[in-house]
């Protein structure tokens, strides 16, 4: 059912409505009158026959007509009474306001799973329950006790703390803020956040959809959705709770890397979703986003009228990693016909520090039209002769007339350049507090918009062996085995087209040679016993062996002394193995998240990995160009490309092999956690060889 | 000669004050009587007889008394003028607000220095030119043209530019921030950066030094100077124009690595500098320096009403590497007896969303008593029935009660939290927009007193053999050669105590046997000519030889081609060199940063320092802690420690390392550049070796 009701009901009943000045009660009937809804409200209340001059009817069944939506407000015991009176009337949008469910344990749990019982029966939609309320500005509807209607914008807002939203509410107020509507969404118990960011996406007044989460209801439906939505209207979530929660212990590298936090970041990174640090970061975006247009890309100029403060600006620029724009010959001719002869007429281009508004003006035209300028940055600082209302109304007049690329303005300071703040808000050009804060809302426009520029996903399906797989996982899952042993690992390495080390199980030394004749030299032995798990711990592998008489002690040396080591081993031979060819070794990783399923890793081997913990992650299934970005964002990415003349190794190889793993573990949901480790990478055109690898498996 | 005369002048002339509005000359005039100076005021103009009810002079002669301080607004051309009577009537503090001098370029640099001249000749001291002016609150002397006298409070700020201290000033006024004094320098044609800091440190109305900077004069006693300060007084410094500022073209890996953006750095580092980002950090920092007392630690107790805000500052403090305070049992059976069963007791204390000034009163005075509190962030979102001017105040009691934690404040929100920020602001709380902000800023603390506390800097001299290196230099120098070729450049690292590889040259193949017999196999073999400087390229480094054959065929074979390849090269034998045991390789080294002098480097050798960049730069002379300290602070420090079992190396060996290099740039003042590479360090116990060193020197 859409949320269309929540948004523009025709009737409210507001059930629980109070005379008493202070209660929830009271505070909300107020707000729904004073905030100029047109529709019809009714307060419902046993004890009393009018508040504020409306009728108040006992119950809802005496209003005689079906309330589009209903507010509840009555304490928590009552509740599920005014649920089972909604199914009987027919309402079908239930906002409870009522704390005192699954928020307080056990048994506000219960009581909030009957409540939903009755919503699911009945074909009913609940807000909340434990929230501030909804809040929607184009049908004048103020559901909520967070205060009075907000001013009419763009912002379309989502909170799982209706105490932070109080606060936002108020902080928005201040800074001349618009919402399109806000939602305090509580314990999520029925509508959640995807409900509302997919309702936020189809509502015609929102134009930027932010928001402030503490988790995730449904990871993997979330990020579908937000993905296909991001690339109409921005998100931008606040998302808290994160760094504390500790990795928990896990038993392959991927799964000891792979935190909440990090599912979270991939997350947001597949979905285009613009993550905020800070309230305050969060408008500041938001304004840019609603109010300014998109630019081209990241090409900035910077015009200032002090020096200081547009060198302030140029550093952030370079540290964000924006362009700082290099105005055309053209654009300085012109610069110089008007300003004096001490400007700056290069980025930062300085119209000095007696400016009057008509330098900006001027200066603001002619940039504009700079073909490598894609957004402007207009600083200004209050001196002597500024004339921060005049300039501001200049600036805007100039944006009315070229509304194509984004202007954002950082007038620095208070009461002297209030009069020009003011002027920016009525006409919607952002203003920060310092250059930092606007240059890293240009930073993320021009990071979003290069999101939605990204080519389209296509998913490569490799033809593999999916059969055989499936018998090994449900034969080890019948068994109630978790961990793949190493000849059973490969197995599956195998039927995905990963090449792994040839070599044969040897019982004699004499065995042992003849299969390393075959195989060539080096070889490897590894000791074979389904019981011994650290081979190396007993002596149970020796690497370059390089002929047949190496080959047989090795062999006969093993034989002799892990037996004594682990008498109860039981020993099936020694594995004899080819030799990798040199290369780099790096890590091909997977950790299913609990909420975003599956996490996949790129890491370098050995002390990379190790120490530096130099790893990507992104959610599966990947793309090509997914997967090449994971190698990318590395630190360690120049060593795969080659360094100081060292010869580079097959990139194209490394993600493929990502796009394989990501193939099975997608087809695979059983398989919890999985490293290939190492994954020994050759010059181009060679082939990778996954040398070993860790799988854990679980219904 | 001290700066006192600007800080509290008993008579004050302003040169060039004005009648007309507008102007500076009127501006500053009228800041001068307005802000209640109770020095005399002796206007100065030739035009008039008059300003604001002030006899004018015609010049300063005729005023009959010497002023302490003359403030000079008059067009350049006149400013000589003025200076020269100055030094004829005895004035020796001259504030120059005129611009038109070096920053206009040539002609203005000359009259610049024509002005310096006179002051030099006649014991002036001049603030400026092409300055803003200067505000000292304690004497209500407002000789600026910046606005009105600031609110008193403990920042004395020194700014080299105008213009952001126009804006300063405004924000300040708007955020009751209090000020002993404000410095705007210009062009710094005699008073500097430096000469202010020592005057504010000597200053008793000044807490806290804060400022901005773009560049800084004399580096080397900027950074003396400030470590002394640093002690008692913290100094807060924006520092712009970083990142611009490319490495310039550099022969080794230390100069290519260190800009001038990292010898900033390091210098902030050994001075104890805080450096802020922008204005908005700087006075998020001021505040709680100047108005609260350092944290004996980096323990954080968060308390709110909400728990959405308290995840937030939760999740800053583990980013910020802060401590998350765990309390006592005492203290939380403590909590228990007035909180709400539903609060949590744990760390962040949520006192709930109903809380009333009373539970924050009690909450906080229960938390202060905990030892595992050093600071206490309080935070508050305006629900329903929040008080905030009242929480304030009682905030504000406890803090006057128990004032030996700093307490900072974010009631998040606007004109609800208005009242409350007011009574912080009498309170010298610090109040923050975002607890991000607030924990940034405890953070800044911590790290000052870790700061402080550090041990005393003892830098270690170690017996060499310093006439040796001398005479090595000097003949360089005497032939105007740079570099200093392999074998001297070995004989400086042993003069400094630096062990190197043995070895001697051959010129017959017999020889070159010989000589490895006697070192001991491997060995290896670098051909020897002052015309080849990259051996390998041409087939002149041959390694891991193990027979006296081995030597030998490579000597034969080096001897044969290498004079094909390069026919012009005067060939003089060959290197045999004993085989480096294995171990890290590491690179120690130094550039000589044009204002800081010596600037140390740490780093990884071979791929950590080309691809990573993973080094640390300290300024010399190095203490042995300072040493340790840039090991640990680079990434791979593990490494050295060993991880994973593996065995780690002899990290105070490296650090011993660093500290001989550090006296031999220290004394030898010649050396441009140097880097020590590889330095190969064995396990604990074994000594270093200096394999390979370039070094560079100049007159």
């Amino acid at each position: 059912m859409s949320l269309e009701s929540f948004f523009a009901p025709k009737s409210v009943a507001v059930v629980g409505a109070s005379r008493q000045k202070g209660k929830v009660g009271y505070e909300i009937l107020v707000n729904m009158i004073s905030s100029g809804f047109e529709g019809k409200i009714w307060p419902v209340n046993r004890s009393t026959d009018s508040v504020e001059g409306l009728k108040c009817y006992p119950d809802l069944t005496s209003i005689g007509e079906t309330p589009e939506l209903v507010i509840v407000i009555v304490p928590a015991k009552f509740v599920l009474g005014v649920m089972e009176e909604c199914a009987t009337i027919g309402t079908k949008a239930v906002i409870i306001i009522t704390a005192g469910f699954k928020e307080i344990g056990e048994e506000g749990k219960k009581l909030e799973d009957e409540v939903v019982r009755v919503a699911r029966r009945s074909g009913i939609r609940i807000i909340g329950p434990n929230c501030l309320g909804v809040t929607v500005t184009a049908s004048k509807l103020n559901a909520s006790f967070g205060g009075d209607l907000p001013d009419v914008g763009g912002i379309g807002y989502l909170s799982q703390s209706g105490a932070l939203l109080a606060a936002i509410l108020d902080i928005a107020k201040a800074n001349g803020i618009g919402f399109s509507s806000l939602f305090s969404i509580g314990n999520k118990a029925d509508v959640d956040e995807l409900d509302l960011i997919e309702a936020l996406a189809k509502d015609p007044n929102t134009t930027v959809i932010a928001g402030y989460l503490e988790n995730i209801k449904d990871g993997n439906a979330f990020v579908h959705a937000a993905e296909q939505i991001s690339h109409e209207k921005p998100i931008l979530l606040m998302k808290s709770g994160g760094t504390s929660a500790g990795a928990k212990a896990a038993s392959s590298h991927t799964g000891s890397l792979a935190g909440s936090e990090v599912a979270y970041e991939a997350m947001f990174t597949r979905a285009g979703i613009i993550r905020c640090e800070s309230i305050t970061e969060q408008f500041d975006f938001a304004q840019a986003f609603a109010n300014q247009p998109l630019p081209k890309g990241p090409g900035v100029v910077v015009l200032t009228n002090a020096g200081g403060a547009g060198i302030m600006a140029a550093d952030a620029i370079e540290r964000e990693g924006l362009t700082f724009a290099k105005l055309s010959p053209a654009t300085i001719e012109k610069l110089k016909t008007k300003l004096p002869a001490a400007a700056n007429f290069h980025n930062p281009v300085d119209v000095l520090g007696d400016a009057l508004a008509d330098r900006y003006e001027f200066a603001l035209d002619v940039l504009l039209d700079d073909p490598s300028v894609e957004t402007v940055l207009v600083l200004l600082t209050p001196q002597a002769m500024t004339e921060a209302q005049e300039t501001a109304e200049a600036i805007a007049r100039v944006s009315r007339l070229k509304p194509d690329k984004p202007i954002l303005a950082c007038f620095m300071g208070a009461s002297k350049v209030e009069e020009g703040v003011k002027v920016f808000r009525e006409a919607k050009i952002p203003q920060y507090e310092s250059p930092e804060d606007a240059v890293a809302t240009i930073k993320a426009m021009a990071d979003y918009v290069r999101w939605r520029a990204r080519p389209k996903r296509v998913v490569r399906l490799f033809p593999v062996n999916r059969r055989k797989v499936e018998s090994i996982i449900e034969r080890h899952l019948r068994h109630g085995a978790r961990e793949i042993g190493e000849s059973e690992s490969k197995e599956i390495l195998e039927a995905y087209g990963f090449a792994t080390p040839s070599g044969s199980i040897a019982t004699t030394a004499d065995q042992a040679a003849n299969i390393a004749e075959q195989l060539g030299y080096p070889v490897v032995l590894k000791i074979w016993s389904p019981d011994i798990v650290h081979k190396s711990d007993v002596g149970g592998v020796k690497i370059g062996l390089k002929s047949a008489q190496e080959v047989k002690d090795a062999f006969d040396l093993m034989m002799y002394r892990i037996p004594k080591k682990v008498p109860d081993a039981h020993i099936l031979g020694v594995l004899v193995q080819e030799m990798c060819a040199s290369g780099r070794e790096v890590i091909l990783g997977m950790h299913r998240d609990p909420h975003f399923g599956p996490l996949m890793m790129f890491g370098m081997g050995g002390v990379m990995v190790e120490v530096l913990k130099d790893v990507a992650f992104y959610l599966a299934p990947l793309t090509g160009d997914e997967a090449r970005q994971m190698l990318v964002n590395t630190k360690t990415y120049q060593l795969l490309k080659g360094v100081r003349g060292q010869e580079g190794v097959d990139i194209e190889a490394i993600a493929e092999g990502l796009q394989r793993l990501s193939q099975l573990v997608t087809e695979f949901p059983q398989i919890q956690e999985m490293d290939i480790n190492p994954y020994v990478v050759g010059l181009p055109g060679t082939t990778p060889i996954a040398v070993d690898a860790r799988i854990s498996v679980e219904k």
